[in-house]
């Protein structure tokens, strides 16, 4: 079966299982200690990069559906907060993608997605890409700007990351992806990563200090070539307090 | 024709003109210098109280829509910035309203409804309400929980204020409900009504300064009882920036 019958055999179900018109997309951030990257997918079909998005079921709830998406098209099953960020509601948006098909194929009609985002660790788990796609990669963002991205798909992801910047000056977010106990330094890179970039290390750990989310321990990080910098970890109240007031609260 | 008569009657034209599936739910919020209010609406089918939401339509931008729907609905025709901030997606929150009417109805479908959300002054203009509806009122946020609101309408407003809460942490935002020459005291209302509490008038005057948005003015506001407060006006150059940039910048 090639590709394109592949698609015109999922449309018949599509016609069964989904809701017309609303499609979802989320945008999963990994960082792996340096970098930022999204993870898109590549179908058999068109070869153009793609966001693991698709459709919401008859009888499924939104939130439901966006995370059995994830499962489907890229075998992710792990336990993922996912955050709405945006709507994505243009007309004809979506409906060239599917040219070559006539009007009667579900992917082909108009679709307003929603747009979800959440922050992973990359090397905790494999990509299991769908039948419908040749590949699932991590793509640094830093080369986002090299590759051929379909649809509005590039506005969605720099709409995720807008967001993501946003969130990260009110809440503690992205913590997740840091060790347990941790370096100063490595939560600037984190910090630094997100923003994309470089931030100056004595504003960034005073800054940071004044949160007041983080405990500093008795221990040191070890085998670096340079002075064994102290480690921290988080104030589990006072994180979910920020995490539930905001940092900046007037 | 009564109430019944007439929504069967938009369903035939709805069926033509929208996509099925999707709403917009506008959660406009209203600032009279003292308190938060926002406008709701009682059809004259159930009387319950509602957010003035609508469809959307076949051939027009999910943008568009929200705007039109307003015009529609309350006959806000001023132009007013928008924001999305929240999808709800379940299943059953938007059929049970319609639970008189037999399944063909083409408002009682399953509605998966984007929120926006916008801050306005509700001196500046008539609200006129559409035939489906017998009045479109400014509720005080204080008196909410006295009314009864249909479907998942109280959910959608209360995330409309956590997000408007946010969002003044990060940015200048309701600003325009100011007057162009104010005093500190009128702005530490604005925070007050929007963040639901009593600010510490010192810890206020000195954020809010050092936000570096502020231009003090020569003049003093007159006539009150009191010592006449300086008056301020932004800074348009570095308030412009702070709506881009974040207020509370790494």
């Amino acid at each position: 079966m090639n590709s394109k019958e592949q698609i015109l055999q999922r449309s018949i179900e599509a016609k069964e299982i989904f809701l017309p018109h609303l499609s979802a997309d989320p945008v999963i951030f990994g960082f792996d200690k340096k970098e930022l990257k999204v993870l898109l997918i590549k179908m058999n079909y068109r070869k153009l990069w793609l966001l693991p998005g698709g459709y919401v079921g008859k009888n499924e709830d939104l939130d439901e559906a966006v995370v059995r998406i994830l499962k489907d098209r890229v075998g992710i099953t792990t336990d993922v907060y996912l955050d709405e960020f945006g709507v994505f509601g243009k007309r004809n948006r979506s409906e060239l993608y599917f040219e070559d098909f006539d009007d009667t194929l579900f992917h082909k009609q108009r679709f307003i997605s929603i747009g979800y985002y959440a922050l992973y660790n990359p090397s905790r788990f494999n990509l299991v890409p769908d039948e419908l796609s040749e590949s699932g990669e991590w793509i640094y963002m830093s080369q986002l700007s090299e590759i051929e991205l379909a649809m509005d798909h590039r506005e969605i992801i720099e709409k995720a990351l807008l967001t993501l910047r946003e969130k990260i000056s009110i809440k503690p977010i992205g913590y997740n992806l840091l060790p347990e106990k941790f370096t100063l330094s490595e939560l600037q890179k984190l910090y630094e990563a997100i923003l994309g970039k470089e931030l100056n290390r004595g504003n960034f750990y005073r800054k940071i200090k004044n949160l007041g989310i983080l405990n500093k321990l008795e221990e040191q990080r070890r085998g670096g070539a340079h002075k064994s910098p102290d480690l921290y970890s988080f104030d589990e109240e006072k994180y979910a307090q920020a995490l539930k007031n905001g940092l900046n609260a007037w």
